[in-house]
C-alpha cells in the first residue's frame, strides 16, 4: 500500500478525481477501464433493500463482461427510488460516452450516505478529467478516492504464471462499518490479465468470496451497497488454465481477497485489533458458522478485547445463546494459544494473566473446540471501541 | 424509587448486607422471605449454558411453591461446573436451616463475574445478619443490593382491590447489559399478597414476561443467569380472582413488569436515551418480532440515536438485512411522530430537521409501517453510547 509502488495489470486503466460530493474535498470520484472487454462476475448484497447502483450492476453484468467501473463516495444513492435508478444509469451513460462504450459494459458503485439524491451534476462537470487521468499507474488514487470512514486505502498485488506467462491480480476495497458476512460485505474490485473463460471463473470467484469477504464481520450490519466486481481481460495472452494451473490461479485469487477482507476487518470502524474466531467441533457446517459468528458479533466479547481482557465467560454466553448443539462441560477455549478453558471451566488464574498479557498484540485469535463433531468455521472481526461511538454517533452530521 | 417509600406486602420479608462478594463494600446479598408458603412459578433464560442457581432454582420451582429467595451479586456462579451446583446447593441448605424452612423451599439467584467459583463462606459468615436484617421494608436495600453495572434500583409498586380485598404487588429487578429479548432477561422478583391459585397465575405471568421482559433489547447478549421469579403468598385474604377480576390482577402485574423491563431498557449500560421500537404492517408476527429486533439491535441505529441524528437510512438497511417480507417503495417511518420517510424516500430536510430537535428527548420512539401485512411489534432498547464501551472493556478489572 505504497504510493509509489506500481500496482498495475496490463490493460487496465484506473482514475481518480474530486467531483465535489465528499464535503471535505478529497477525491470521491474513481473509474476503472479495460483497453478491451473484459470477463465479468459478481456478488451483491444480500439486504433486501438494494441500492440504485447494484441493482443496475447486477443486470449489466448479466452478460458476463464489463469494460469500465464507476465508483462514487459521498452518496450511496440507496433508498432513492426511481430517481436513484435513473441516476445510476445516467452515470452509466454520460460515462459510456465519453469512453466511446456501451452503457452495458459499466458498472457502477456508491458508497456513502443512504437517501440523498445523487448529485449527478458533479459527476459529469468531472467526467472529461477523470477519463483524462486515466493512466497504468492509477489504482492507488482508485483505492484512495473510494475511502469513507475507511483509516487507510487497501490493496492487494500479486502475480503468477500459468501455463508460462505472466500474469497479475490487482484487488481494491473499501469498507470499515456496517460489515456482515452475509454475501459481498463492501466495495471490492478485482482486476487481472489473466486469460480465463467465465465457466472456470464463476465458481473459484463465488467460492473465494464465500470464504474471504464473507467471513468477516465488524458490526452485524449489511450495507445496501455491497459488490465484489471481478474483471479478467485476458493480456497475459496464456491458454486458459485448467486442473493444477487453474488451481493455482484460484489459490492467488483468494489470497488476493484474504487479505483485502482482512484489512477490512482490520479497519474496522474504530478498531484496534482485529479478532479470528477460529471455531471447531461443530456438528454442522451451519452450526459452525452460527457459532462463530455469534461470539464474532458479541458486543461484550469486543469490548473484552478492546480491554484486553480474557472474559472467557462471554465467550461461554455468546456460544450458549447461539442455539448451536453444545456440552457446556465439553468446551476448551484458547486465547493467543494460552488454553484458558478446559471442560467449560477456567484452566487458572496463571494462564488468565498469560493470556491477557498476550492480548496487547494486535491481532487475537480466539480458539474454540466444541468437541461435538467434526465441523469448523474462521471468522474475522474486530474490537468495539469508543471510536466506533465517535464515527457512527456523527456520520452524517 | 424513593429509599423512604413503604413497599411492603403483607406477609414478605426483604433484608440485604454487605458479605464482601463486591469489592467495593457495597451491599451484594440480599433475601426475601414470604412469612407462608407461597404459589410461586418462574421464566428463565434460553442460553444452552445456564449458570448453578438457575438449574437449582428451576428444579426448586417446580413443586409450585417458595418460601425464600437469596441472592448474591458479584459472582454468577456460571461455567462453574459440579462446583458451581454445589455451592448454589449449599447456599440455598445454609439459609434454609437458619429460616427454619425446607432447602427445597429456596430459590437461589447469582449475577456477577462469570467463572470464578461463589465464594460461600463470606455467604456463611452474612448469613445471621442477613436473617436478623429481615423486615417488611427492606425491599428498597434488597433492589439497591442485587445491582451490578445498573445505575439505579428498579422498584415497582402497585396495589389493587380484587372481590374487595386490597392486595400489593411488588417488582424488583437488575439488570442493564447483557440483555436481549429471549426468553428472561436479568433478574426479577415479583412479590404479591394477593389469594391466588397456580393454574391462574402460570398463564398471566408467562404471557406478561413474554410481553414485557421479553421486549427489551440492550446489547443482543442473553445472560446464562437470567431469571423472573413470582410469589403470591394470599395474605390478603381474597377469594381466588376468576373472569373480569383476573383480568384486572393481570392488568396490574403486566404494568409492574413492564414498568421494571421500561427500566432496564432505559438503564441499559451506558445509555443515554431509552428508544422504543414500533413495528407494524408486517406478514405474520414472526416477521414483525425479527424487522423490530434487527432495527433495536443494530448497532448504527443505535449510535444514531445517542447522536440525535434521524438517519432513516440506517433503519431501511437494518429492514433490509433481517430478511423479512418487504417492499421498500412500501415503507413509511416516523421518529417522534414526525414523518421521515414515505413510500421508502425521504420526506424532507424540513421534517428531518424537525426530527432530529426532537431526539432532544429522553425517550425516542421510531414507528416503522412495512405496510404488507397487519401484525405488529414493539422492543424497547437504548442507545449505543462511549460509556457502554467503557463499563464493558473494564468491567472485571
Amino acid at each position: 500500500m505504497n504510493k509509489n509502488t506500481n500496482y498495475s495489470v496490463p490493460g487496465f486503466l484506473g482514475s481518480a478525481v474530486s467531483a465535489g460530493l465528499k464535503k471535505n474535498g478529497e477525491k470521491d470520484l474513481a473509474l476503472i477501464f479495460s483497453q478491451r472487454p473484459a470477463i465479468a462476475t459478481g456478488v451483491f448484497t444480500t439486504n433486501t433493500v438494494k441500492a440504485a447502483p447494484v441493482i443496475l450492476t447486477q443486470k449489466n453484468i448479466k452478460r458476463g463482461f464489463l469494460r469500465g467501473i464507476i465508483i462514487n463516495t459521498g452518496y450511496a444513492n440507496a433508498c432513492t427510488g426511481e430517481q436513484g435508478l435513473k441516476d445510476a444509469l445516467l452515470t452509466a451513460n454520460l460515462s459510456a460516452a465519453q469512453l466511446e462504450i456501451k452503457a452495458e459494459e459499466m458498472a457502477v458503485a456508491s458508497t456513502g450516505v443512504i437517501g440523498s439524491y445523487l448529485p449527478v451534476d458533479l459527476i459529469k462537470s468531472a467526467l472529461p478529467s477523470l477519463i483524462k487521468n486515466l493512466s497504468p499507474n492509477g489504482f492507488y488514487s482508485v483505492a484512495d478516492a473510494i475511502r469513507t470512514t475507511d483509516s487507510f486505502p487497501k490493496i492487494s498485488y500479486s502475480q503468477g504464471h500459468t501455463n508460462g506467462k505472466k500474469y497479475s491480480i490487482l484487488g481494491l476495497a473499501k469498507g470499515a462499518g456496517m460489515i456482515m458476512p452475509n454475501m459481498a460485505t463492501m466495495l471490492s474490485f478485482v482486476l487481472t490479465d489473466i486469460n480465463i473463460d467465465i465457466e472456470s471463473l464463476l465458481p473459484i470467484f463465488r467460492s473465494a468470496a464465500e470464504n474471504t469477504f464473507n467471513r468477516i464481520t465488524v458490526d452485524g450490519d449489511t450495507s445496501t451497497n455491497d459488490m465484489v466486481l471481478i474483471m479478467a481481460n485476458g493480456f497475459a495472452g496464456n491458454k486458459i488454465p485448467e486442473g493444477k494451473e487453474l488451481k493455482e490461479f484460484e489459490s492467488n485469487l483468494r489470497e488476493t481477497m484474504g487479505n483485502l477482507s482482512y484489512m477490512i476487518a482490520k479497519d474496522g470502524e474504530g478498531a484496534t485489533k482485529a479478532i479470528i474466531i477460529e471455531l471447531n467441533g461443530a456438528t454442522s457446517q451451519k452450526e459452525a458458522t452460527i457459532a462463530a459468528r455469534t461470539v464474532a458479533n458479541s458486543p461484550l466479547v469486543k469490548t473484552a478485547v478492546f480491554g484486553q481482557d480474557p472474559n472467557w465467560g462471554r465467550i461461554m454466553a455468546a456460544l450458549g445463546r447461539s442455539g448451536i448443539t453444545m456440552k457446556e462441560s465439553m468446551v476448551q477455549i484458547w486465547i493467543e494459544g494460552v488454553k484458558i478453558v478446559e471442560g467449560g471451566l477456567m484452566v487458572g488464574k496463571d494462564e488468565e494473566i498469560e493470556a491477557a498479557e498476550r492480548m496487547k498484540k494486535k491481532d487475537i485469535t480466539i480458539t474454540i473446540n466444541l468437541n461435538q463433531g467434526s465441523c469448523k468455521e474462521r471468522i474475522t472481526t474486530c474490537d468495539l471501541t469508543y471510536d466506533y461511538i465517535k464515527i457512527n454517533a456523527g456520520y452524517r452530521s
